[in-house]
C-alpha cells in the first residue's frame, strides 16, 4: 500500500528516520545509560526497537504504560516516573517496578500497593513534583523502614531541556544536577535517574537519561539542533481551495496544540481548527504534493483539492495520544501499521 | 460507585447540567431548528439525549462520527459539514447523508461515492472552507446536472462565535447571513444551516443551527455569558504538594489545549505537562476537594496529597477525543458510564 491509499487524517512514521534517531541515541547513550520514556509515543512496537537498540529499562508516565510492557515482556526495569496515590494496578505487574515518590503519602501508597521499590523525586528547579532536596534522605529513610528498597534518586530539569542555547542548557542543567547530586548523597542507591531529549548529551552527572521525544521529534525540539530528525508527521489530504490559502483535513484533533500550530514545509500555517488545518498558498509556497517528485513542490496556487500533503507536528507526546495507529513509511511505501497501544490510563 | 472511587484523570460529565443545557437549548431551538454538532462530545449516548430533546438531524465533523450515528439507529438526516474527497464509506451508509461540498472536486467525489444529497458550502468570513458567494450558484447547477439533489446552502460564521461583545456577534453575524443568504437564492433549496453555541440566538437568518458546545461547555464559552452551564470536568488527584503550589495527575493529554490551559476553581492553574497541572496553593486559594462539603473549600495551603478535585477545559471538543469514556455524576454518585465511541477517523 502508498501513502495515497491511506485515510486521512494518518500519523506517518518514517522508518529510515526513526531509524537514524535510535542508532544516533544507542551510540551516545547505550544500554542503560538510556532509560526510554515512553510518553513520547505510547506504543509497545516502537518500544520493542528501542529495546532491540539494548536498552532494556523503560521510564512511564502512566500505569496503563507499565501494564502494557510488562504484558508485552518488555518489563525488565520500568519507572513509573510520576507520582501515584493508588499502586495496586503497579503491585500486580509480573515486572521490576520502581515508582518516583516524594512524600510520606506516595511512600505510603506504595508500600500499600504491593511495590517494592522506589526512587526518591527531587525538584530541581521544574515547579511540579519532586521533594525539596533537604528532605530526599529524611524520605529514603522514611521509605526503607516502610520496606521499600530505594534505587536512588530522580529529578527532572524539565525547565532547561528546551532553552535553545545549548551553554545556557549547560548551565542550567549543571546547577540543576548539583541540587540531584546532593540529594544522592544523602538517599544512596546507584540510580541518577534525570534528563530528556534536549539534554541527552549534555547531562554528564545522571547515570540514566529518561529521553523519549528523540525517536520521533517535533518542530519544537527540532529549534534545538540535535542529531535527531523529524520522523512523525501528519497525512491530510486539502480539502479546499481558495484564492491564497487552502484547508486539510487535519485538524487539532489529530495534533497536539500546547507548543501552537504544526508547521507545513514550503508555507505558513495560519490555524487549526477541530479537523482542518488552514495555511497560505500565496506569495511564495512551494509545497511538497504526495506521489510526485519529493524535490520538486508545488507553486501554492497549483495546489489542488485531492493534493495530499505533510503536516509536521510542535509536540510528538500529546500528537501520538490522539491517535489510533501509526502507518510506519519508506518513501510512499506503507511498510507496517503499529497500534498506538499505550494511550488512556 | 462514587467520584473517590475512580481512577484519576477521569472524564466527568454532571448530570443536572446536561440536563439544564439540552432543555435550554430545545426551549430556545425546538426540533430541527437545531441540528447538534456531534464533534463536540463524541458520544453515542449523548447524541440520543440530544435526539429525545426531538433534534433528529445531526451535524458531523468526520466520516467515523457518520458511520456511528448511522449504526446506532440516529441516521434519520446526517449532514457532513465537511468536504471529503472519497465519500464512498458515506455512499455505504443506512442513513440519509447530506455532505458539504465547496468545489467541482469535492461534487464529483460525493457523486462517485453514492452519496445523493449535498448543500453548497459558501464562506462568510472565516478563511477556511467554503466557496465565494458568487460561486455557489454555479457549484449548485454542478451538483444538480451531476445527479446530485442540492437541499440548500451551510456557511459557517465560525470568527464570530467566539467574540465576547454580545452587540458586535450580532452585527458580525447579519453580515455573514446576509452572504449566505445572497447565495442561497441562487442555489435554492430548503436549508439554511449555519451558526454554532456562540450565535444560536442570535443568528435567526439560519433555518437551521449546527450548535455542539452548548451541552457541555467549555472555560472558553463560559466567558460569553449563555445561559448554558459547565457540565464537563476533569477529575484529578493532587500527587504533590509543595510551598505555594501543588499538582494533580490531569495533564495535557487529557485536555484540548488550543484554547490555553484549563481552570480549577478557586485558585490559578500554571501550567501543564503531559500528564500534570501545576497550580498555585498560596495567597487566598480556596479549592473545591472531592467528597467534602462542596461550599467548603480548602485553604490552599491544608491541600493534601490524595485530595481530589476537578479540571475545567477550556476547550470541550478536543478534550472529548482524548478519553475513552465519560462518567456521568449526580454529585458525588457516577451514575453512567459512556463510551466517546465516535474518536478517530
Amino acid at each position: 500500500m502508498t501513502t495515497l491509499e491511506l485515510t486521512t487524517p494518518a500519523l506517518l512514521v518514517d522508518a529510515r528516520a526513526l531509524q537514524h534517531n535510535l542508532a544516533t541515541m544507542a551510540a551516545a547513550l547505550p544500554g542503560a545509560r538510556l532509560r526510554p520514556h515512553v510518553k513520547a509515543h505510547k506504543c509497545v512496537a516502537l518500544a520493542r526497537l528501542q529495546a532491540a537498540q539494548g536498552h532494556r529499562g523503560f521510564t512511564c508516565a502512566t500505569i496503563r504504560e507499565m501494564e502494557g510492557l510488562a504484558a508485552a515482556g518488555l518489563g525488565d526495569d520500568l519507572l513509573l516516573a510520576n507520582e501515584v496515590l493508588d499502586a495496586t494496578r503497579l503491585g500486580r505487574l509480573d515486572a521490576r517496578v520502581t515508582v518516583a515518590v516524594d512524600s510520606p503519602e506516595t511512600i505510603a501508597a506504595a508500600a500499600r500497593g504491593g511495590v517494592r521499590e522506589v526512587l526518591i523525586d527531587v525538584n530541581v528547579g521544574l515547579p511540579r513534583c519532586g521533594c525539596a532536596p533537604a528532605d530526599a534522605g529524611r524520605l529514603a529513610d522514611l521509605a526503607r523502614r516502610s520496606g521499600l528498597g530505594v534505587r536512588g534518586v530522580m529529578g527532572y530539569e524539565g525547565h532547561v531541556v528546551g532553552l535553545d542555547d545549548r551553554a545556557l542548557r549547560v548551565a542550567k542543567t549543571a546547577e540543576s544536577m548539583e541540587l540531584l547530586r546532593a540529594a544522592h548523597r544523602e538517599v544512596g542507591g546507584e540510580l541518577v535517574s534525570a534528563g530528556g531529549t534536549g539534554t541527552y548529551d549534555v547531562n554528564t552527572w545522571a547515570t540514566e537519561i529518561q529521553a523519549g521525544s528523540y525517536a520521533l521529534m517535533d518542530t519544537a525540539y527540532a529549534r534545538l539542533g540535535l542529531p535527531f530528525r523529524q520522523a512523525l508527521s501528519v497525512l491530510a489530504t486539502v480539502i479546499s481551495v481558495s484564492a491564497g490559502y487552502a484547508v486539510a483535513d487535519c485538524g487539532l484533533k489529530a495534533l497536539g496544540m500546547d507548543h501552537g500550530n504544526p508547521a507545513i514545509a514550503g508555507t505558513k500555517v495560519w490555524f487549526c481548527s477541530d479537523e482542518h488545518v488552514t495555511f497560505g498558498t500565496g506569495d511564495e509556497a512551494a509545497i511538497a504534493v504526495e506521489g510526485e517528485a519529493p524535490d520538486a513542490p508545488k507553486d501554492g496556487s497549483a495546489l489542488r483539492a485531492g493534493d495530499r500533503i505533510r503536516v509536521w507536528p510542535a509536540h510528538v507526546d500529546p500528537t501520538m495520544a490522539y491517535h489510533e495507529r501509526a502507518l510506519v513509511v519508506s518513501g510512499p511505501q506503507v511498510v507496517e501499521t503499529w497500534p498506538i497501544d499505550l494511550r488512556g490510563w
